[in-house]
């Protein structure tokens, strides 16, 4: 809870900086730019007074909706209040003493581990390799470790993990009695099926983490969810989580929103288009070295010395520094795909204080 | 969570039994009757884009208001997803190997215990005792007694512990470096002031958890905190918490609420006058064993066989059966105060159920 670097801050940003926090324009968070399903908002408004009532402590009309939509047995996962909550209790439970973080990447994997103080270790996928994690990561993976973090695709490069070297490193793991926790939260923003769902039967040692808050837009309502085939690590987050982890709008707001296709759609094709148009006008600018996206961000390195986010803000654009994340320097920012107006404003912005550097 | 005991579970019930859920009268869960504050829910709608946006971080505004609500520095509390996240967070940051819980009374103390596999000890209160704690609860305090926890007013039963025990019992804590939880969940229905929050300060051995969805009505929102002084505590339970652990929409409504003085004073006065009309309605019922109740609930007991909670079902009516409470047995029930009319079915239902047998 102490990391106050997250991006998505526009409150505690427009209270030091003295923004209308109305005016912000977030491009810090990695949210979908079309905001949430209408079908989620209504029924929000017609359900509004469920709050009076305790949510079902079974969550079972939730649970059957997201194993509906993820095609699994609902038997098969865990529900959290916002993935963060999945991953601290995956941590938590598993207990582990040794875990291995291939950094940069998205750092309450971080907080999680430090919040049992087990030794944290760090592989580093370097810039010369285009960020992707090399085959010798098997290296790494033997008995003295319990637990290793995979962002795919990785938060804030956005560099994809292909299956065969994720499937390799399952087998392995298997093999040294290694958990293998795979986030998947950004993976919904794109048609390509890069997802090990399938392979949660045969690897009892496989934990993918989900959040549903970036496609669906549902950040503040904090809804994530953990899918593994292994009951006995099920059981014990069972068994340390507080009764009535999601909050009932949440419930409501998720099943609504897993049942709009068409908003499923319209995200996935919006998203397949902009962010190619985003990225080939990054490009342009010559300061620039811009990696290639593959969902809702995009992650660049600027090649002049100046603090580009104090530059923008002041023009009420918010980005995320990636100056705090492990491996990278106050050199990266990264950006969420935004609407394609509010695209255009950025490169806009962008070049005029490049051109006046 | 595996608790399944917990009163409020109309989801679950009508699925079970067939009802039509928003049929169901719900005295099994002590929540407002008056339903939530009209502020609170136009407060959500106005804001219902704020979804979109993650939570601020630091709960700024958040904990601003519940500062000047309790009449007590900022800093001295902890949020939680529900008094229940923040139940379990004090546990596990304090991570006792002894706790002593006064039985009966509500079970994720129990739960949160259990969740950290510490050794549980009970001390009965007795029904020969009006289910007072007695002063010998002093002689259970000792140098091998990590944790204590008191609910006050207790529940199911209502019996409010005085505050000369409950200071006489933070005095010999602090010699024996006990830490004492004290849950005040229900003590704002009451005009009287019971609260020991003014003690926080002097006992760094003292934690107060607080919901306030059950004053409030927004027990789906889930929203409580813990009141303590203790710097290094907070600070454990801070780095154990994930980030954004309160939902936007539960920080909405909270705020908006807090700040509706007419319907606290409107739910205060109500309170007051309803719990003894439905206390002295339930006193004519010669079957019944009736506990003078403190605030929002009713506790009494059954005096001929009878499965009273499957009988009022039939009528749609779902009461809280005190089987599973650790001292009690399946002839204690626990009742919520509800709204006037639906107390007066109540009443009825329970003489035809009775005249019947």
């Amino acid at each position: 809870m102490a990391n106050l670097g997250h991006g998505g801050n526009t409150k505690e940003i427009s209270r030091k900086n003295g923004i209308d926090y109305n005016k912000i324009m977030d491009f810090s968070s990695n949210i979908n730019p079309l905001g949430m399903s209408d079908k989620a908002k209504a029924s929000i408004i017609e359900n509004l007074n469920e709050v009076e009532k305790y949510p079902d402590i079974t969550y079972f009309e939730l649970k059957s909706a997201i194993a509906k939509f993820e095609n699994i047995n609902s038997d098969n996962f865990i529900l959290g209040n916002g993935a963060a909550e999945v991953l601290f209790n995956v941590v938590r439970a598993l207990n582990p003493k040794k875990v291995l973080i291939p950094v940069p990447t998205f750092s309450e994997y971080y907080e999680a581990t430090e919040a049992i103080n087990a030794e944290i270790n760090f592989y580093n996928i370097s810039e010369k390799d285009n960020f992707s994690i090399r085959k010798d990561i098997l290296d790494y993976i033997n008995e003295d470790l319990d637990l290793i973090f995979i962002c795919n695709p990785n938060n804030p490069t956005g560099v994809v993990t292909d299956k065969d070297l994720l499937s390799d490193i399952l087998k392995k793991a298997k093999k040294t009695k290694t958990t293998v926790l795979i986030d998947e939260s950004f993976l919904d923003f794109i048609k390509e099926d890069l997802s090990m769902i399938s392979y949660i039967e045969e690897y009892q040692n496989l934990i993918i983490i989900k959040s549903l808050t970036k496609f669906f837009a549902l950040p503040g309502m904090r809804i994530g969810y953990g899918i593994s085939s292994n009951k006995e690590l099920k059981d014990k987050i069972e068994k340390i989580t507080p009764a009535w982890n999601i909050n009932i709008l949440a419930d409501i707001a998720t099943r609504a929103s897993l049942e709009d296709k068409n908003y499923i759609k319209k995200t996935i094709d919006f998203m397949e288009h902009e962010k190619t148009f985003l990225y080939n006008a990054l490009k342009e600018i010559k300061e620039l070295t811009v990696y290639n996206p593959s969902v809702n961000f995009i992650l660049f390195k600027i090649n002049v010395k100046i603090n580009l986010k104090e530059k923008l803000l002041k023009e009420n654009i918010l980005i995320r520094s990636c100056s705090n994340y492990e491996g990278l320097d106050d050199s990266y920012y990264r950006i969420a795909v935004r609407t394609n107006d509010e695209n255009i404003i950025l490169i806009k912005s962008l070049k005029n204080i490049l051109n006046m550097c």
